[in-house]
This record gives C-alpha cells, structure tokens and sequence, in this order.
C-alpha cells in the first residue's frame, strides 16, 4: 500500500487525535469527523480534510478508521443514518479501534461483510501516551489478509500489531488484557497496604517483588503511583469501568464466571461512587488504605 | 566472614536440603539435623555432620539457619526442648528461612534478643528448582549488621538479598509476594478462560497481552502451563494454601481486608477439596475451566 | 372503580397468563395483546378480547397492565410503532408489573407523564405459583392518586399490595428483594454443605437454625430444595440471572458497590454455561456441592 | 436427674455469669471457677461455692459446664495444668458450651472418651440478652444418652435444646448459624443501600420485603438497626469475627470453599481496623455506606 491511499478517521478523542495525527504526519492523505467541530480543527490545520459525516467520511476514503467510546457509538457511526455503511463501495476495508463489546463487534463485522466490506476490530492499549507516541499496542480481530492490506497504517500508530484471531477476536484480546490489569492493581495493592499496616516500608517490599515471580509491569508502574500516591492520568478511572462491564458483560454472554473481575469492578463502582472517575485507576489504593484504616506511606513501627 | 565459619542447618526437606548442599559446597563446614535420620544421610555422605538435636547444632555451629514446613515447627526447633535457644551463644546468629507467620517471625526474635542472640527471618522464593540451583530470592527482616555477616552465606544458596526492614519484615515481604503471585495466577487465567470460551485462542491472546502494560512472570510461566495444561510442580497447591493461610492470617492480626486473596484462597480450597493438593498451583485454571464449561484447548469457533 | 372498567393485558407468558385470568376472573372486561396468537387464545376462550397491538389495547382499555420479559420489551411495548403511547388518552393509567430496570422504569414514567398519562411501576414476587393463585405481592412505584385507582385490579393479583415510592420505586424494591434473596441462598447453601462435609447431617442443622436468628424463608423453602434436591422451578435460574443483571446494572448507574449480588451472580454464570437455565435458582447448591467434592446427602461419618 | 445433681460452672463471662446465674435460680447446687476472682463474687454470693480451680470444680460437681472466650481456653482448661480431665471421674458429664472450632471440639471429645467421661460441645445462639432470660438456643454434639441427663441444666439456660449429631455436630451447626447470619447481614445491608442511593426509602423497602421471600429474622431485626444506625450490642462485631474465623478455619480443615463467608470476613476486617469492634455487627452497614458514599436516612430524591 502506498501513501497514496486515502485514510478516513471518525472519531478525535484523547486517543482518536493524536492517532489521526500520526497517520496524517506518516504521510497518508486524511479525511476526518468528529461531531465536534472544534475537535477537526487543529486536524485540518495540519492537512486534513473535514467531512461532513461519516457516510462523507467512507466516500472519500479507501480505508475507515473509528475511534469511538461505545458499542452504541460504533454502531450509530457505521450502521445509523448517514453512516458509513452508506457510502461504502465493495472491497472497503473499515477497522474499529474502539474498546467495545466483543459480541457487538462481531454483529457489525457481519453486517459489514453482507455489504462486501471488512470490518476488522482492532483496539488499543497504551493510554493517551502511546497514542501520542505513536507506540500503541493493537490487537486485530478479522480478515488477515485485510489486516495485511492495512498494516502500513496501523505501524503510524503502533509499535506492536498482533492478530489474534477471527471478527471480534481483538475486542476479546483487549477485554483479556484489562481483566488482567485491573485484578493484578488489585493484588498489588492489597499486598502493599498490607506491608504498611504491618510496619514494612512498602517501597521496599515492591523492590523485593520486582526482583521475583511477583514482577509485573503493574507492579512496577501502578505500583510505583501507589507510593507516590500519584494519581493524574494515566488512565482514567471512568474508562477502566467501561472496560470492566464490557469485560463482565462478554463473560455473561459466553457463560463464563469473571469472579476476580467482579470483585474489582465492584471496588471501583466505590470509587465512582465518591467522583474519583477522572483520576488514574490506580487510585484503587486509596479504597484499600482507607478500608485498613492505613496509608501507604504511614507504614507503622514495629 | 571466612569459610571457618561453622553453619548449622536444621530442616532438610524438599528445600532445606538443596539449600544445605549449596552451603556445603560453598566450603561452609555444616552440622545438619532432621527429624528424619534419612534425611540426614545424603548431606553426611557429602562431609557434613549429623547432630542429636537442635541444641546440639546451635551448639556446634556458629550460625544456625532453620528450613522447616510451619511457624510451629519452627518454634519447636528453637525454643522446645533440646531446642536452639538452649543451645546458643551470646553473640550468634539465627537465620529462618522458612515461610511462617511474620507475627511469629516477631515473637521469636524478641525471645532471641532476650538471649542476646539476632534472628534474621530470611524466607525464600523460587521453588526447588531455585533452591537445587542456588538463585533463590532471599527477603531477610531483622538487624542490618547480622545480615552483613551472614550474607556470604546467602549468597551460597540466592542470587537476590534484599533487606526489607526490621524482624518479621522477611515474612511480610514473602506474604506479598504470595497474594501478588496467587491473585495474578487468578486473573490470567480467567481471562484466558474467557477468551477460549469466547472462541478465541489463548495462546494468541497471551501473545498479545505478554507485550504490553499486562505483562507479568505469571502470564509468561504460568499462562503456559495453563495453555499446556502442565501441571507437574513447579509450586504445590498445598504449600500455596498454607502461605495463603499465612498472608489471610496476617490481613487479621494487622487488621487489613485481604479481598482477592481471601477469594483466590477459596478457590484454592475447592482444589484442595479434589485432591489436588500435589499438583502446581497452576491446576487453578483448571477450576476456571469447569466452572465455564470449557477447557482452553476447546477454543470453539465463531 | 367498578368492574365496569376495562382492563388492557400485554404479555401473555408464564406470569402474564395467570395474571391476566384472575383479572378476567375478578369480572374486569379485559382485552389482551400478545406477540404470539396462541397466548391468547386460551384467555380469548375465557372471555377476554383480543387486540391487534399494544396500541389497539390502549385505545380499547382504561387501564393498561404490561408483563413483559426485559426493558428492551416493556419500552416497544410503550414507546414503539403501534404502542401503546399512541393509543393513550390523557389521564390514562398504565401499570408496568414486568421487572426491568429501574432506570428504565423512570424513563418511561417520565415519557408518558409528557402524555399526560400515569405509568406505575409495579413488579411481582411470588412466582408462577403466586401468580396462579392470586397471591402475588407487588411492590410499586409512581403516583399514590393513580394506585388508589387501580388496586382492585392489582388485589386480583395480588396479596400484597406496597407502594414504596415515586417512579422506579417498584422496580428498586423488586431488585432489593432479588438481591437479598439470592445472596441468602448462597449463604444457606455454603453453610448446609460444610456441615455435610463436617460429617454433621444438614437437615439437622437446618432444623437447628430454623428456631433463630438464621431463620429466612429462604433457608425454610430453598434450604429443603437443598436438601432434597429438588430442582423443578419455583424459579428459573435464567431469570434469576436476568433480575441479577438488573440489580448490578442499578448499583452501576448510582455508584453503589454490590460484593455479595456480584459475587453470587458469578456463581450462576457458572450454571447458566452447564446448561442449568431451566432450573430452580435452588440449583445453585449443587455448584457448591462440586466445589466441596461432596453432595449434600452424603455426610461423611466422622 | 434430681437438682441434687452439683453443677460445676467454669468461665464467668459476658455469657458465662448469667447463664451460671439460671441454673443456680435453678434449684443446682452450684461451683464455678473463673480466672478473675471478681467474676465469681457475684455469683458466691447467690448461693454458689468457688472452687480454686477447674480440677476441683471437676471433683466437686457431678455435671462440669464451661463457657469461655476460645478454643484454647477450653483446651487449657479441660486438659492444662489442675484441668478438668485431672478431676474427673468416670461417667461424669462434661458439657462445653463455648463455641470453639469443631475440629478441636472433636479432639478434646476424644480426649475425654480416653478418660471414660463424655464431653457434650452445646454452644449457644441468643446474646447476651438470650443468656440473661434464659431464652438461648443450644446446638448439641456427641452421645444422645448423655444429653438426656444435662437436659434439666440445659433447660435452666435455653429455650430450645437440639440435638445436632455426634461429637462437635453442635460447634458445626454453631458455625453455620453464624455463616448464614453473618452473609444475610451482608445481603440485607447492601440492598438497603442501594434503595437508599436510588432514592428509594430503605424503610419501606424493608417493609415490601418483609412480606416475601426475602423475609428473615435478620432483615427484621438488623434491618432495623440498620435504619436507625443502632449499634449497641447485641453481638459484638470482634465476636462476629472470632466465629467467622472459626467458620473459615472449619472450612479450610475439610476443604470446603465458603466465598460468602470469606468475603463478609474481609469487610468485617475492615471495620476491626478502624476500631469498630465493640460495635454490633450490624455496623456493617456502615462500610457499605461509605463505600456508596450515602448513609441510609439520606436516600435522594428521584
């Protein structure tokens, strides 16, 4: 694929903006959306052209890209009124970057096909940062030979492109590594809280970790915010809940249990609950140190 | 400290007597002890010396480190009948690397001091298999001078020392790292439990996930053996119950809720409950994969 | 209000039929709206009218009482083409007896006060049994004025009759009622196989506890299920899981963490994958019974 | 059995010293010992002897009852120093009305079989208030026979006396008891809390609910206190916490899972750190309050 391929990106949030950007700075042509009109502005400035809605959007393009916040939003901008299904032409390729339901992608991934196009799923992990750096993390769900075809664009954005399986195979992946992130925030900071109360300096006890079987990249990272108690975003707090009941909702349609998925997102319903929604989510820590009546860095003498 | 320096080694089971065997070979001289005269053999046949008791061994030895299954254990071999504490010098110095309560850890080291004695509490991590090779990770709580002097002697048996903080604070790090390793365990596998169930294959979604913020050891050892469905130990379910039942035990007496251990531990119970107690306690994905109605290698398609 | 007044029925299903029979019993002119022709057959055959849309139903009732299976239902059945809100005349009341969201539920409240007509939100416990028998309680929600008017139609129904507060007020108390009675269950069932598994005989246990502070109706009715294994519905475990839904879709929407529904929720994910949907809720002590590798009448001796 | 029978009463606690208090107004002849010389003033004074330890009150009654705080007291004082079993003749009738762990029950029934005296467990429901008039419920283990001849005694302190099985059946049922009440205090407390943050009266929901299904003894009598944030015991939460430690002890010595009970242990852990034990258990509510950022009485309009 040469940079003579038009790229169309609908949605510029703080992931979708920045990632735009980056394909726009690769040298790709670029049409953009958003609802906002401010939010095409400084994409325009840069080069960009602005459509007038989605259906615009996937008539100028050859390749769509969406960066939405939800499976309705997805489905509003592909499937509603003026939507990208609309102005599509066989043999399309369209790729959701969005973090949504696994069972919606696959419906519209289906509804995609029966229109001749690909609709490939492929979120992101890697926060605002990556974004901007342009070293996101993209889990593919779909066509591999339309993945193939898309590639070079993607690699604007990230550093690392996994396919991992068929449509909605992405979304799983992506729901997969949130479950994982969430619940070893959990454990990391259940451990370290408990070393404080018991009078162990807890930067220590995670050095001690970090060397060992314990080590995770949370332990390192969140862990280090917990000492800090250093809590801008990151990744906000609101968005790991999203995350979380997509997680827990694609566990009740396949039937299967998520008990430790469970137990933190009902933690975090308590930090919500108390407007801590926009700090980074490993303001977990705090719920912890405050259900043991001890903060981290008032580690008691023993 | 000079290789002159007699060590005594009291405990010789699966981990005390690769450990007695490195110390031994590092050029210690070594008086051992067990319950078990056959147990004794092996490291008598390599040129150590068998004592009568622990008293006789804190008797004949100038540092005296301790391997045994249980805080009960432990306060039998030091302040029983004929134990260390009969048997010691001002001035010595006592080094448990076994896994036992750090409120027990805390007791007994008070009751050493009293006899002018230190005892370092010095769990370890890494298995037999780090234990037979010498690259345990040593977490030692206690007086930072008796450390220094018995640090050669570590070094013997361990790759990382790391001093965490005073008396106890070896057995609240190794805690830690127990509820990080056993709740993370948890979290990886039900997510690949999910995405099998999901139609997903987990290999590529551990794939996927080994390369970003969800990255751990757990994911990487661990969530092979899930995927292998390896479950030779490695770590047995039974011993990870019994620190579990120590970390649980410690969340009481410090008055900090533990919810993912106390959850993880659970599950853990039911494995227990099977007769799995000999298997790795990887065998918790298995639990996973019942409770779903599918194993990992059923991965049905979409 | 007489009998003269005509009672409009949609949804005709396992709880609606009965219902709308005791209407039609109590001697209410009653027309009837179903999806499919032969749920209304059997009440057309007993007296009732049959209508050709939930809006036909408005237009030719005075009072309208919806029993629907989810929100998704219950707001086509409303709002929707042909529904009921265009078929309404200002002063209307409607009567929502389904259990959905209470969210929801004061959506709608609030759409059809813009028509100038009443929706009160007045779910049911009692089961099927309840229903055929007239003896259901129902909880409700909305105008105190517009309940008043309809509780000799709801007394044909019912036994128990609570207005518990503004709109949602129903649907709020039927989720507490849910939430209460499945996190009992689970407390009942882990509590009757530890003592099977103590060697001690449940049903003595359970006789034991009947004459305290245990007592519930859950460990009287549900706890002899338990015992006897008896599964047959009583209560579908796949409603169960949707009224669970519910509930923890309501702690998200206000921010209030449920441990216990979330945690026991997970349990009958568990079911629901083995295939157990079609059975009483009471079958969740048979997971428990897996999990302790032992069946409730199978008390080791000790 | 005639009330020349001598009862012997040891451990004058919060419940020890009314109970002893019934069966001297009881027309026994009565010798008691406790630790605390004070303890037993009150007691001297109505009429009963103090014995100078629990081996002479063995050798003065002909029926030895024992209420006291742990499994290690009653182990102390059946089997330590001047104990119990030095004072016993064969035949004599032990009953421990503590509630201590059933596996320790079990040995020390057996410690007595060894003896030729049979040791009852008959642990108690009820509180104090249920020990001061004589209304307790008693859960009894071990041989029936035995049983028949304490029934008198018993009958001075409880209103109801079932037999529940073999040795330890009664500390088994005891601990279920106290499972089932401490998971529904859970339930009922997290339901109300959710009506309250929805903007529903919790009252109210409480009354619908106690006309159901949901209906139990602890939705009415803690549901009230919860209400009306009433915590003077009642039932001390640091006593709810020793038996649910009890409970998790006896589920983890017969490999039973108990993830309701594990769960509400962590919560309650939360409130014995912030120095909440003296409270009534039902103090819960406060957590899930807090953790909901709502107390009850302000339910927020809708």
């Amino acid at each position: 694929m040469s940079n003579g391929v038009t790229v169309g990106f609908i949605g510029l949030g703080i992931m979708g903006a920045p990632m735009a950007h980056n394909v726009l700075k690769a040298g790709f042509p670029l049409v953009v959306f958003d609802l906002m009109e401010e939010a095409m502005a400084p994409l325009v400035a840069a080069g960009a052209t602005a459509g007038s809605s989605p259906r615009s959007v996937a008539e100028a393009a050859d390749v769509v890209l969406l960066c939405l916040p939800d499976s309705g939003d997805v489905q509003a901008a592909l499937a509603g009124p003026n939507g990208v299904f609309e102005g599509v032409n066989p043999g399309q390729i369209l790729v959701d970057m969005s973090s949504i339901s696994p069972v919606v992608a696959r419906e519209l991934a289906a509804a995609a096909a029966a229109r001749d196009v690909v609709l490939l799923d492929a979120p992101v992990s890697g926060g605002q940062a990556g974004a901007v750096a342009g070293t996101l993390s993209i889990m593919v769900g779909g066509d591999a030979q339309a993945l193939e075809q898309v590639k070079p664009i993607l690699q604007a954005m990230g550093k690392t492109i996994v396919h991992v399986g068929g449509p909605g195979a992405g979304q799983v992946a992506k729901v997969c590594n949130q479950i994982v992130i969430a619940v070893t925030i959990e454990a990391v900071a259940e451990a370290l809280v408990l070393a404080a109360r018991a009078g162990v300096d807890p930067a220590l006890v995670r050095e001690a970790l970090l060397g060992g079987y314990a080590y995770s990249r949370v332990l390192e990272g969140h862990g280090e915010r917990f000492l800090q108690h250093h809590f801008e975003p990151g990744f906000k707090t609101r968005l790991q809940v999203k995350d979380l009941n997509i997680a827990l909702e694609t566990g009740r349609s396949y039937g299967v249990p998520l008990l430790g998925t469970a137990l933190v997102h009902q933690l975090y319903m308590s930090l919500m609950a108390r407007g801590k929604g926009e700090a980074d989510h490993a303001i977990l820590v705090t719920l912890l140190e405050e259900l043991a009546g001890q903060a981290l860095d008032q580690a008691r003498p023993q």
